[in-house]
């Protein structure tokens, strides 16, 4: 198995892009990741992409975002695992390009959303859990989470404002990402004073949806000279029930805990040396549960960390340094390949305010479902 | 890169499944794998799959069909490449076996299509076409196939009652196929007088829906003793434009001849080579345009091969000796895994009256869109 590097980075802002079909948006982030890795073409493109079937009545992206973006002819295919579908993707390119199938690749998570009625895309977000088990009973997505959440606040006795700082951190973290969606710092009294949506989760728990596009370029490690390349060291994937219901203990993330050991133990590291962790904060629940899951906290005390200030910048275990889901924003297919660019840029030092001082390793962790689709990505920098 | 096997296969009837989820139906295939393959576990399940967000309310298969057959917690993810879902779902489970990621893997296709109303499955293929081109000028899937069979007719002088042979082979071979949607032999006068749907169009070119589900099991082929193992010698993807009108010449499958080209390249094979074919037959004129693409006959004579039994199992090149798309039927992302299950069964000697005999290498092509998505697979019986 060749061990692989990432040659480049892209994306574009995350927003309403009422002017831009589904290809364009996918073509600007593919077009910028060209220019970054200075290349004029790719063996292959995988797109990851979660609900472009039922939002924007278009199937079979691979195609059509290689043509659009002038690499027609090659292999293209789209990956989904619901909000783990650009995760997926880059773990599928990672495999073509190990395997010795392709010696260069173009992996771009795409998503356009806001051009649809919101019930529309609650709808099309709901497709992510159990058709038959969860949704036909009624429950949204936002309401599954909000019955973690509120079954967290339960069993550890935590209250609604002690999540917080995960929210204020990421908008601090997004007013220095001129491609995040929401440039806005917020305060302990507005996370409180904010519009409830599904009891306990209100509008600053929750991240905002979005359209955008992000894409990395990879190749083998051996093809590029040693010295300063990024390299892949770590990709599990690990799963769980859909259902929340079927699980043991729904407040273990139980594939979050096995994909971060996997990632773990094929890096040759442990929590103690992760410089960065680009965490699946779709909402501030998931941050608490993440951070325990993979080892950073103990069950029922993920919280904690952002009370004590450990995951700022300047902490012990930085967090959605670019604003996270909640302020970068969440166009849901393309968030998982957002989070390496994302990683890639920190062990890049090109972070400015927000840019984790000697940072070495940083991890990204992409969730589809409440939990269901886990995938845990490890990135190096050499020197 | 590590050669690969395939172990095991498993299938489930094409028809109207209508008291399962699509969740039972893929179970039912994995099942029947595990089985066929004596192994009580995988360590990846790669499901295909085209429409389950649109039809059936659910994304996310990954985990949902591992939990469901009983194999919940490892690696699973969908891949989606339209109508060649299932191919390229195989493909990407070949890859991480071959990258040496995964030492054992499934691959799944399904599709359940028939508990909602004909129009809007209707409306679920067109997202195959291209959505701001194509769809949103009122064409259907059916139609621009239909424009390419009345450009072909043109072009080349033939006559519809030329397309017969591919129903009429594929409509015989599937009597002796169990799995088959239909079991109904057809006369040339049948196929005169069948309802015309789109013309030159009519019932007995097109293809029926269906809902199903084929597995394969692969592992390292060094993992197995040498001898009588069924190896994967080449596995290639190319794509074209999804829009017809944006190709230079619409009756030439660019990314048939590019896949097939390179596939030939792979297992350092020819066509003469190819001792079976299982076509993506969705409508007679695919039958043509394909085998012409792939070298068994000349730019517009591809409807000759069936005119002089070229293609019946024991002509020169035998194609959908299962009953093809046509009617073994089509499940659109489950037909890619059904055709590398039949390739398979062929070369196990285990087609009774539609035999080939004295095969050793077969190869199976599934296409996505009218020719976007290209994916040819060889396979080879060692002994």
């Amino acid at each position: 198995m060749r061990s692989v590097a990432i040659l480049g980075i892209g994306q574009t802002v995350i927003d309403e892009q009422w002017d831009k079909s589904i290809r364009d948006i996918a073509a600007d982030a593919v077009i910028a990741v060209l220019h970054d890795a200075r290349r004029e073409s790719a063996e292959g493109v995988f797109v990851g992409n979660m609900m472009s079937g039922v939002i924007n009545g278009q199937t079979n992206l691979g195609p059509l975002v290689a043509d659009w973006a002038g690499l027609r002819g090659g292999d293209a295919v789209k990956v989904e695992a619901a909000c783990a579908s650009g995760a997926a993707a880059f773990r599928s390119g990672l495999m073509a390009v190990a395997a010795g199938e392709l010696d260069s690749a173009i992996v771009v998570g795409v998503e356009k959303m806001t051009d649809r009625h919101p019930h529309e895309v609650t709808g099309a977000l709901a497709t992510a859990a159990d058709a038959d088990y969860e949704v036909d009973m009624g429950v949204s997505f936002v309401g599954l989470n909000a019955m973690l959440m509120r079954r967290y606040i339960y069993e550890y006795g935590w209250k609604h404002a002690d999540f917080a700082p995960f929210a204020i951190n990421a908008h601090a973290n997004a007013m220095h990402n001129p491609y995040a969606r929401l440039h806005q710092k917020i305060s302990l009294e507005d996370f409180e004073k904010s519009a409830m949506i599904a009891t306990p989760i209100n509008l600053l728990d929750a991240s905002p949806i979005g359209d955008g596009a992000a894409a990395v370029y990879i190749v083998p490690a051996e093809n590029l000279l040693p010295g300063s390349r990024i390299l892949v060291e770590a990709s599990a994937c690990a799963t769980d029930t859909i259902a929340i219901h079927d699980r043991r203990e729904p407040l273990f993330l139980s594939a979050a805990y096995q994909s971060a050991r996997l990632a773990y133990q094929q890096a040759g590291v442990g929590p103690a040396d992760i410089g960065v962790f680009e965490i699946h904060d779709a909402f501030t629940i998931m941050s608490a549960l993440s951070l325990e899951a993979c080892g950073f906290a103990e069950p029922g005390k993920g919280v904690q960390l952002g009370l004590e200030g450990a995951i700022t910048p300047t902490g012990r275990i930085p967090v959605t340094t670019r604003g996270g889901l909640k302020a970068r924003g969440h166009p849901v297919g393309a968030t998982g390949v957002y989070q390496i660019v994302e990683v890639v840029q920190q062990l890049r030092g090109e972070c400015g305010p927000t840019q984790v001082p000697g940072l070495r390793i940083g991890m990204a962790q992409n969730i589809g479902g409440s939990g269901a689709t886990i995938i845990t990505h490890i990135l190096r920098r050499e020197s």
